[in-house]
């Protein structure tokens, strides 16, 4: 399944997108995509309901706002320097454990929604990456059945102020949390779906020009990896997101380096989880 | 006022502690002490209901366990490094602006509950902090207009794994977020409550033995300064928790070093905001 949420921002309806590319409106079936949703086995219970209840469904214009295809969740949890060649453009060593950091989920928005420069901000830059979506909560798990914890995936832009991430004191949550720094979607696409999420491609380009081009099999830690590490630390609850790291081809990486700026069109996609796209634009008090 | 939440983790209902000190349920206000309470004006919506229904309100017993005073709020901010003595046992200058990481909202606890020690941890630490609580959106907030923004203050013990902070990865998130590391409370008590929060005597004793034992007179970034700057990397909603940093004393600077061990008690309070006290325990399957 793919999971959508529309409607203005805030206030979003769950939804699906079908095979065929239509996007329907599930409040009938009374939950938002959100931590008790899957933590109450939602995606099974959703998946029944659709079977005698599909075909009563409204259909959602395409002109609608997509929000985040989850609810809020408890955290977001990112993954640094989790490519190498990554690690190497942000003058860093390939870590030999996963590194982690919070994203205030304050910051999450929908994959159209436009992409605020901070006030002060100098070196807004952008990162795709392949988020993985908790099912069900996670502690102690083992890499061996991590992959039963995981609901699905999604395409997220993990925005980073440069500055305030590696200059403001130093922990990276200051340069990662303003609003609108996690477009997350167009879909949560449910883990059935894709066949083996360590080989999709991953790309991103900035008013067309191409800057990241990888692919999820040059993750230095896989995701059952993550998934596991993660869970020795904290307890990962359900709809909890793990953004897995990006690929080479930042902005802080290019020589010269290279920001956004207001007017910019990023656009960014994966095999399989779809395409998003943001217009960066100046904070307006 | 002083709110209480009570009842067993995660069904806690909302309550208050009167001034002569009785506990009572406050749950026929019918809202949890929630982002949404105190982002639609909660407090002084409960002031004015307890005016007329404080005499039908039950009385719990002291026996009732007591959980956060407030809901998982969307996020536990920490600031590092805030008092100079304890930058300096903690061998790192004094920060020249906020250090800033978060806390998995996972982690928070009662005020009463066990702190268990996480599987392969040998440095589980303590640290006594005076918890603010945001009251309503801040975004680019000044110092000036800071404190309209904060609802009250509580006790926090922002337990911390030291080998996970500072050795696994290095951003601090991964040392404190284990399950039962943010015991928070006995209570929440209102701005209105506490003359100047920048004169409290704040301490912690492990097993009787005074550990630390200062003055947030001594916070090196005191509470509007926080406030305004982390609003503008963020932004703070009702309910968040602005943990303000400890003071010396913690096991890790300690000549020998000394940590949490099976049984160990922990005794915390801040004059005004009233005292808590954890018991340490090992992980259990």
């Amino acid at each position: 399944m793919k999971l959508i949420r529309f409607g203005a921002f805030g206030k979003e309806q769950p939804g699906i997108e079908t095979p065929d590319g239509k996007w329907l409106d599930c409040s009938p079936f009374g939950e938002d995509w959100s931590e008790e949703f899957f933590g109450e086995n939602g995606l099974e219970r959703l998946q029944s309901w659709l079977v005698s209840e599909i075909d009563n469904l409204k259909e959602i214009s395409k002109k609608t706002r997509l929000g985040s295809p989850i609810k809020r969740p408890s955290k977001i949890i990112c993954v640094g320097l989790n490519y190498s060649l990554h690690a190497k453009e942000s003058g860093m060593a390939v870590p030999e454990i996963p590194i982690i950091f919070m994203k205030a989920s304050s910051s999450l928005c929908g994959p159209f929604d436009e992409v605020v420069i901070p006030k002060n901000s100098q070196k807004t830059d952008w990162e795709v990456e392949l988020a993985v979506v908790i099912g069900k909560k996670a502690n102690y798990v083992s890499k061996e059945e991590a992959m039963e914890y995981v609901a699905g995936y999604c395409v997220h832009n993990d925005v980073s102020e440069r500055d305030f991430q590696l200059h403001h004191g130093g922990q990276w949550v200051k340069g990662k949390s303003a609003d609108t720094f996690a477009p997350l979607g167009p879909y949560l696409v449910t883990k059935d779906e894709i066949k083996d999420p360590h080989k999709l491609r991953l790309w991103l380009t900035v008013n067309g020009e191409s800057l990241q081009d990888s692919n999820t099999a040059d993750l230095v830690f896989d995701i059952p990896t993550l998934v596991s590490h993660i869970s020795q630390y904290m307890s990962l609850l359900p709809g909890d997101v793990i953004s897995t790291g990006t690929p080479s081809g930042v902005g802080m990486g290019l020589k010269p380096p290279r920001y956004l700026k207001e007017g910019d069109i990023v656009e960014l996609g994966i095999e399989g989880l779809g395409v998003a796209k943001q217009k960066a634009v100046n904070y307006k008090a």
